[in-house]
């Protein structure tokens, strides 16, 4: 299929070609469940929370100094914090839309007003550089993040012209985008930022206005990329990933959010242009960093030292940075992936990761998250009272601010334009890869109507039911992803059950509203083994349950203290119990203290059994702080 | 025993009062073996290579710049880099009087002029704050290390004074140190350094001068730190051990060698103060971080993001940080609390670290170093050329010189005075604690005189024997270390073989020269099991062979890409080999590629046995980079 640019089309991602077609706000509505919650409290917490963050540390007032030419020296916030007021504005933009919320539009355009004065007469836009008491433009492209700041702009106003058209935010950044376009252009400076995201921001921004030169702006600097264009830094400039050119890398190293917003990106320019080596290296690399260098949750970035992937099978539990970001940066590359190819790998992932990642960072009440995403902790973080920054990303607890505080507003976007990512459309019917109750009303390209909605308890129950609401005029294809765990599924439909193997089940017909097409995933509770290979977590087994990855917490044992010593029987299945899984687990002896090895092997058994229950890992530490772990000692 | 201050006695750490007293050069020296090939490249490669690199680099011109007057902002160098100077001098102090080189008497007077040069007149002496173009003196106490260059320019003056008697470099200490006590001093800035070493300097430049007051300013020094009283950073406190003071801590935390600088200052004003609180606190603090967060190499510190130590059990083989100067602080550490206490198993702990870290580090050629210390590396490491700086410390491949380049220095001083750290005396007899061929001489403080001759080819071989060379005017008693894991030890004396249980095995009696003592330790291979609670190893096992702890390198299997796949046999025992072990390998079947966790359980059985020799750790990646482990996967 090919599109042209859809002005009234509300998703983030919109390539101009494809097998599978993106349906957005306007044709997709969560209506509540596991999803329908956590977008409530998004909404009627989250951005408003991120507003008053940015406000009491400055981040906002950095606009108006630069507007009122008082900057100085002594600047509050990181040279990215700009980029955070952006992410929130694309919240926003969504918001507004799919909710009609008052306040979203109120905040949107105080905040554009307060961005548009800072704009400088030329397109540059920028609080950190370039005036009063600051550093010159771009004399720090390594660290300054100013066209990484510049292209989360383009994001955010990517929002607003699909969400309500041309306004002052789109406006400047046209002008922004431009700027950038005359400064490294060509014939202009050969530069490239440190921290990926312009160009990602350039090809969508191209693609939401039809103006083909920002596309190409975003596939210069993705081929300029990968030469040492970037001075070094101690970490080595694998960290940017501009050691190795795009198109011959073989797997993502270096700093995760990166790597991803840069393959990201390689997706947007490779299907724009055509440009299948360019398509197939991202492919690849996700191919072997899926395989090789992604935790069970779908966290990605394992080591803290450089927010990075670590090398391959080096896969932690205790220190898994799964950076949240991260995990928004994945299912950006994953969704344009699969629009780009319709392989529903690609979806499956995306789901593990909006289960495992993207439903732990926020709290309940959306006012703290994590950044950090660990799958084990040995001793409870300490309670924080919600009203410091954290100054670092690790804490085994959810705090409601970071000093570097990307996540927030990378989860309020995500989580505000969610109901874009659950189904897609092709030339002959209807493709649904994330089940949540929602209803779908859309036209296929030769007018045929298709619209459904979908009921479901899922995650916590299996059963999904797909209820057609509209007769068709000549029959169509539904199409439900069945996930790589789903052993066993089945499809029932008119009345006749048959099993759907892991993939894609399909139904075609002439549908009647009120047929009702059910698919049974069966999320009773599983062991799940590593890869020999994953060294920290040898001897050791998970258990999942549907799209969920189970752990362990110190509240739920006899002793707290247990946890570290706990051998689980892994003889038989687990359990199931209410979203959860019981399995039988034993208190092994202990080492005596003092030099920690010996010459006799460790004594495997233990006392009698008891009863542990296992809760999905993105609830863990919501009733106070626990220690926690994914991976269980297996004993047989 | 209680002595006072002996200028001609040369030992890096003199006590006025302890258990047993050090032999210094001139009582104990190597006359070969493992040791003595180290000390005889340390002493004729690395001080000249570490010289030249601080020349080529511009870290000893930048002294030439301050007495110049011709410093500016592009000071080369970390603000550290003065503290190689130093640790260079100490080294060459030492090797000075050990030898009688004149090469190291003369690089001695070269270095001392040129730093003397630099000294303002007040005696501050550093050549990154306080001069034209620089920021002033003390404005950055947290991450400065004005004061930390300090402490390592005293420990070289201690060298030089215990060595040679008074000279210039020594009146250049005595007008630093008293600088820092009127800066610093009762009534002064009530500040501490981020990085502790200034207290173990002035402590023992205290007690080598006689100067009570230089030990009282590291009492201070020692009391302030731990309420908050530097400025807090991303890292927090524990980072530099100013969250907790030191009488009140339970184990060592943040970055180690800064936690292992502390505390060795801390047993010396402990000592010298009678102060058994915060004696007792070092020795508690050892006991737990020794049992929980200490690798089977001795190692200290598991996290590359700060170079510190990790919570309890967290001690990743690949991941290990384990640097190189955290072993050379935690032998000053445990060698001052043999030293206070009498306690074997401190000296235990100094033999596992010196064959395990210290030996690791120098390249054959004494021309390159490790950093860090892994004991897993998963794919060899690129190789140098040895004209680069090394950006980073981690790289499977010894480097030439780093860009913060503190271990080469550090093991550089430790070699030249590892005599020292051989034997003590005590008011009954002598001592021996490390076993290397040598000669001892020394009278007890009744004017008895103990002299004998070591006869050895430790580790390689575990007869150890110590052979009488002067006829004993009364009897006296020989005391052996027994290493904890020498299980079956014996010693023959008199003709008589009899038991030696790990601890400490004496002989009492009026030796005559050509008496000889053997001491026959067991040093065929063994398997060792981790602690359960040390996740990152669970299901492995180490191979140790005497106080060499063993590892697999790819060099030695039947395939290079194997070691990702192999299991070991561990039913029985390991077989000996030269110098090394030998066990039975299988290559493990792999699981598919893809995503890498199953429903089913990897399967333990593998293709036929084969041979996997292990060597030493220490000798790992001197034949070229290679992948190594040390805790291999165990299939029974």
């Amino acid at each position: 299929m090919t599109q042209g640019p859809t002005a009234a089309h509300p998703v983030p991602v919109l390539p101009s070609r494809g097998p599978v077609r993106p349906l957005g706000l306007a044709q997709v509505s969560i209506t509540g469940g596991f999803w329908g919650d956590r977008q409530a409290v998004n909404a009627a917490a989250t951005l408003a929370h991120c507003e008053t963050w940015m406000e009491r540390l400055g981040w906002l007032a950095n606009f108006d100094r630069v507007a009122d030419g008082t900057t100085a020296s002594d600047r509050p916030g990181w040279p990215f914090s700009d980029s955070e007021v952006y992410k929130l504005l694309e919240a926003l933009a969504w918001e507004s839309f799919r909710t009609g919320e008052a306040e979203a539009e109120s905040a949107i355009k105080r905040l554009t007003a307060r961005i548009a004065r800072a704009q400088d007469p030329d397109g540059y836009l920028n609080t950190c550089f370039g005036h009063g008491g600051q550093p010159p433009r771009y004399v720090d492209l390594e660290q300054g993040h100013e066209l990484y700041n510049t292209g989360h702009l383009l994001q955010a106003a990517v929002a607003r012209l699909r969400t309500h058209g041309e306004d002052e935010l789109v406006r400047v950044a046209r002008r922004a985008a431009d700027h950038v376009c005359r400064t490294f252009g060509p014939g202009g400076r050969a530069g490239i930022c440190g921290h990926p995201e312009i160009e990602v921001g350039l090809a969508e921004f191209g693609r939401a206005l039809g103006e083909a030169r920002y596309v190409e702006q975003a596939r210069l600097f993705l081929d300029r990329r990968g030469h040492g264009t970037l001075g070094d830094i101690p970490l080595g400039r694998a960290y940017f990933q501009d050691d190795v050119p795009i198109r011959q890398a073989d797997v993502w190293r270096g700093h995760a959010v990166r790597a991803l917003y840069l393959s990201a990106a390689a997706v947007d320019v490779a299907v724009e242009r055509g440009d299948d080596e360019l398509l197939d290296a991202v492919r690849r690399q996700w191919e072997r960093s899926v395989a090789r260098r992604t935790y069970i949750t779908g966290g990605m970035g394992s080591r803290h030292q450089d927010e990075g992937f670590g090398e391959d099978w080096e896969l932690p539990p205790d220190r898994a940075y799964c950076e949240t970001c991260a995990g928004v940066a994945s299912i950006m590359v994953s969704w344009r992936l699969h629009l780009a190819t319709g392989d529903v790998r690609y979806t499956d992932l995306i789901e593990r990761t909006l289960y495992n990642v993207i439903a732990s960072s926020p709290a309940d009440d959306g006012r703290a998250f994590f950044y950090a995403n660990p799958l084990h902790q040995r001793t409870p973080g300490r309670p924080s009272d919600g009203t410091e920054v954290s100054p670092r990303a690790e804490s085994g607890v959810r705090a409601a601010w970071f000093d570097v505080s990307c996540c927030p507003t990378n989860v309020a976007r995500t989580l505000a334009v969610l109901d874009a990512y659950l189904a897609t459309t092709d030339g002959d019917g209807l493709q649904l890869h994330q089940y949540a109750p929602c209803v779908i009303a859309a036209d296929l390209p030769d007018g045929r109507r298709v619209a459904a909605q979908v009921e479901t308890g899922y995650p916590a129950d299996g059963a999904v039911h797909v209820r057609i609401t509209e007769d068709a005029s000549a029959p169509w294809t539904l199409s439900l992803r069945v996930p790589a765990w789903a052993e066993g599924a089945t499809l029932t439909d008119d009345g006749r059950t048959r099993p759907a193997a892991p993939g894609t089940v399909t139904v075609r017909r002439a549908f009647r509203a009120g047929d009702v097409v059910t698919l049974d995933l069966p999320v009773r509770p599983r062991f799940t083994w590593p890869d020999p290979r994953i060294d920290a977590v040898r001897g050791c087994v998970a258990v999942e349950r549907g799209p969920e990855v189970l752990c362990v917490e110190s509240h739920d044992l006899p002793a707290p203290g247990l946890l570290d010593a706990l051998v689980i029987d892994a003889s038989g299945g687990p359990a199931a119990d209410a979203g959860g899984a019981l399995v039988t687990g034993r208190s092994r002896a202990r080492a005596g203290a003092g030099w920690p090895y010996a010459a006799a092997r460790p004594d495997a058994s233990g006392d009698d059994g008891f009863d542990v229950r296992l809760r999905p890992y993105h609830a863990w530490a919501r009733r106070g702080p626990s220690a926690m772990r994914v991976w269980l000692p297996a004993s047989s």
